[in-house]
């Protein structure tokens, strides 16, 4: 046995199939934020603007945020210092998940080390208490939810993407009685689309099952206080289970539930994977709670938000760059091809200091290969110039097609959103 | 289906079988460490002691380490704003890992959220790479190594808990060219027993095996520069895999493993628990850094720490409590019945501003309840006897058995370690 040429095979494979990652050594700058520092391979240092964040609000910069990190580092130190059991309940641990509760109108809540830990605990946990539980999880469902199915003992069934006809002709196939647990996103992160939460949730009274939504690309975004696009759609108080993360929209790190006190109490006593593991530091918790309760009281920047998200949007389609529609934050531009994509990425960000990570497989299937651009408040209109120059300069380099140019109208001209313009950190002008 | 009974009877067994655990609501003071502020149910605020964290060296409340937590926050903002691939590999990551490539003397390292997942993430990946993999696992291996196990497709077998005959048997009775991973802890958090290192890296090279250790208890406190046990013993270079927590004697937060060039490209490219999750924002990973760098300088932390921890132990067992003997820094109280444990604990806390968490069934098994001490070198001589005194009132008073007292040499009476008196934070005298 050759152990070590073993691992060499394995990783051979990946650059065989131009899956190969590397990763961008990136230095954010909280002062200059989408303004990064890049390193190359050679350690030369790059001024770039990050376009593929998922700080979705540029939350993790904002200056009351980072207050409450350094503030809770100082107070409490930089660790828990145990597991939730043994020590490491601090009282920051305990305010952010009342916050939560709170955010999704919910008993109670259960932080987690990250989303995907509250996805593999919650799912697995829930799922093996329930007496021969059938699972009915969306085709599309993100890895975190995956694992979480495969780990509990359920039967599973998978209904197409967002298909509720599918998802009820499962429904119907089975016995009222049996426990069912419908598992589901309500935004997927790499197309922008929406699941249908209300004839979901429809589907689940009528058949008695329990409803699990993963929020963890629409917390802190949508709804009127950023409990997500359940929240905005007035069914929050029909899903049994929101998990939500507090990575993304709310710039900081980790993962939670809410729910009912019962279901909460039962995921914090049954799973391992929330019992064996150190707590989030207080730091951390502080920080996190700051957040939550900026993104309650600040529509502006969800406003902010969606306004730079269209107007990227809008500019791209006109200059015939093939974006995918959706009605989300998300930007997808496609290229359908792993080495151009790779390529295409590559350009940006030696050529014009634009950093947009390739999406390729097994992140999306193949022939799916994308630019997945994701603004912030913090991208101004000469930062959306900048990016269609630069993409309409590598599409040409590189004969990546066009397509028919599309001036599409704002979703929001006559509305109030357009007054909010782009946000700017302290010295981003520079 | 009653969907909210079945959470509730799941939670009402839990409290009939008196294993219902309730967190402690704890307020760490950096400045005041192992002091603290409690909550009771009620609210009300009470000072007391912590004696059971995993910040064994106190490194989280390091004025050093702390700096360096604020100071990466407020310049590259609260969170790392997206996976590994996506912009998330932060430069001080990047660092880190090279920090603990240096202190293994490995040629890489990968930095994870916890240390539960770098064991659910290497185990079950480093498992599944290798074609017909037998893992021969200790008895006593933590969950989190257990749950990659099982994720893994490998064949697994159990030898008896530190016990390398049973594991040369089990190896002998494979063919010599099968893959085998051999999987166990340098030190049993729970017992505080330390393995066989060198003889099972023996084992492994006889029989073509590979191993794969888990320090997290021992690394920053034990070898030269805080390498853990296998640095202490000289092993280090013999062991294929180190996996490490910055949880607890590094005083943050994640974990990792450092290994091959090879296998850290291997994991951090195929493991989903690694590719599908937010990274460490930079304020955490510059504090974990420092606090490699620290352990890495500061040998007199570590003699600071096992002088407290061996004062602790040979004055309890002075007074005749029944100490688990170990050769570590835990300090195991037995009690062997789940609810007086759960009452010792709870009059500590109450009577004596005494934390120490009761240790019961599933962490360990029944009828090996305790009281699991864990002395820091800031836990000082009149911090000690303050514990002695109450340990002694509680055990009284609840009619728990003593043991014959015992007077045991100290094992650095004519040695350097008790020149280093305990360490004081900055208001602890307060």
């Amino acid at each position: 046995m050759q152990y070590r040429q073993i691992f060499e095979d394995a990783i051979g494979n990946l650059k065989t199939e131009k899956r190969y990652r590397v990763f961008a050594d990136v230095e954010r700058n909280a002062e200059r934020f989408p303004h990064a520092v890049w390193r190359d391979e050679q350690g030369t240092e790059h001024d770039i603007t990050i376009w593929c964040s998922n700080d979705y609000l540029g939350m993790g910069v904002n200056p009351e945020v980072i207050a409450a990190m350094k503030s809770a580092a100082a107070r409490h130190g930089a660790g828990a210092g145990g597991t939730r059991n043994i020590s490491g309940t601090s009282h920051p641990l305990v305010k952010l998940e009342a916050e939560l509760a709170d955010l999704h109108a919910k008993e109670s809540a259960l932080v987690f080390t990250s989303g995907w830990i509250s996805n593999l605990a919650a799912i697995s946990t829930v799922a093996d208490l329930l007496p021969n539980c059938l699972i009915l999880s969306d085709a599309l469902n993100h890895n975190s939810m995956i694992e979480g199915i495969r780990r509990s003992k359920a039967e599973r069934q998978i209904w197409r993407h967002n298909d509720v006809a599918h998802l009820e002709e499962l429904l119907a196939a089975q016995p009222r009685e049996r426990a069912k647990l419908i598992v589901f996103e309500s935004l997927y992160s790499m197309d922008g689309d929406i699941s249908p939460i209300k004839e979901i949730c429809d589907l689940a009274e009528k058949y008695n099952a329990m409803t699990y939504i993963d929020e963890v690309h629409a917390v802190a975004m949508y709804g009127a206080r950023g409990g997500g696009v359940a929240e905005r759609e007035g069914q929050m108080h029909r899903l049994d289970i929101i998990e939500g993360t507090l990575a993304k929209g709310f710039g900081v790190i980790g993962g939670y539930i809410a729910a009912s006190a019962a279901i909460c109490d039962a995921v914090r006593s049954y799973a391992p994977s929330f019992i064996f593991t150190t707590a989030l530091p207080p730091a951390v918790a502080d920080a996190a709670a700051q957040s939550v309760r900026l993104a309650k009281s600040r529509p502006d920047l969800r406003m902010a938000h969606q306004r730079q998200a269209w107007l990227t949007k809008h500019a791209l389609m006109k200059a015939g760059l093939p974006v995918l529609p959706n009605p989300s934050h998300i930007v997808p531009v496609m290229v359908r091809d792993a080495q151009l994509c790779k390529a295409a990425s590559d350009m940006l960000m030696t050529r014009h200091g634009i950093y947009i990570q390739p999406i390729n497989y097994p992140t999306v299937s193949r022939g799916a290969e994308r630019l997945r651009i994701t603004p912030t408040p913090y991208h101004g209109d000469a930062h959306i110039a900048h990016l269609v120059e630069s993409l309409v300069d590598v599409w040409t380099t590189l004969g990546i097609p066009f397509v028919e140019q599309q001036d599409v109208e704002a979703p929001f001209a006559n509305d109030a959103q357009c007054t909010y313009p782009a946000l700017a950190t302290r010295r981003a002008a520079e």
